[in-house]
């Protein structure tokens, strides 16, 4: 369990944790390889979220999944993936949030991935809660704690009422 | 000013905030880029450190950074790249930090940036803080706060007084 002035002030920007779908690059499960090595040249993020047809995420994909498949031993061979599609060498396991945000919960997933794919009731993609918007909360956080609350070391308090 | 209990306890664990050097992939700023690429492809991470022959900090090289210029509009060239050195595609605007830690800034500066490289007095590069560790310190403190400190709300605390 997570201090309650911690989780009520992490949770005071919460409107901000949510980068909505439509400005998430993303790409489908059927696209061709040679596709998302192009949108991921562009964008310039480590992974982005692999959709289906339904609007469900079914994987992640970066360039570090895609730059091995090119090589033959230390030659680069672009032909290696020309007949390979996005779902052929996407990461399958993606662990996904929803709305209300369990903080506790978000703060343990982010310690080992970068972002989480937020879904809905449907389990449809709705956006990603990324380190970065978390880590600025958590700045908020310390900032502006003890405007609410006052902190005592428990230690001190035990002498004075000794 | 961030919270002194907070600051307190996120550096409870500052001996778990660096991976040092030999711990951290990293290429030399005249190495091939073709030598960049084989690493990269490796470690999986987004940028590594570039370090010059002094042990110095000079630049930071990812994937994003390298595949871009293997393309001609939509055709992958490898041999665009057989001429080029690190440095000729590496970021070179680096922020450092230097212990002690001043957990202030670098909650600062991991907003923006998922690692910052840890320098020494002369300047050479000892390891990194990464946001992960971060992350962990701070899940940490959440959870133990209330284990050493009393947070009680000042709203609370004015009606009681009055």
């Amino acid at each position: 369990m997570i201090s309650d002035a911690v989780k009520k002030l992490l949770l005071k920007n919460e409107d901000t944790f949510l980068i909505p779908d439509e400005k998430v690059a993303h790409v489908m499960n059927t696209n061709p390889l040679n596709h998302a090595l192009l949108v991921l040249t562009k964008v310039g993020y480590t992974r982005i979220p692999v959709l289906n047809i339904e609007g469900k995420i079914v994987g992640l994909i970066g360039l570090a999944d895609i730059v091995p498949t090119m090589f033959d031993l230390a030659d680069i061979q672009p032909d290696n993936i020309a007949e390979l599609l996005v779902e052929d060498v996407m990461v399958k396991e993606v662990k996904t949030v929803c709305q209300p945000y369990d903080i506790e919960y978000i703060l343990h997933l982010l310690v080992d991935d970068p972002f989480l794919p937020v879904v809905d009731s449907h389990n449809k993609f709705t956006g990603i809660v990324t380190r970065k918007e978390i880590l600025k909360a958590v700045n908020q956080m310390a900032h502006t704690i003890e405007n609410d609350y006052q902190i005592m070391p428990l230690a001190a308090i035990k002498v004075a009422s000794q």
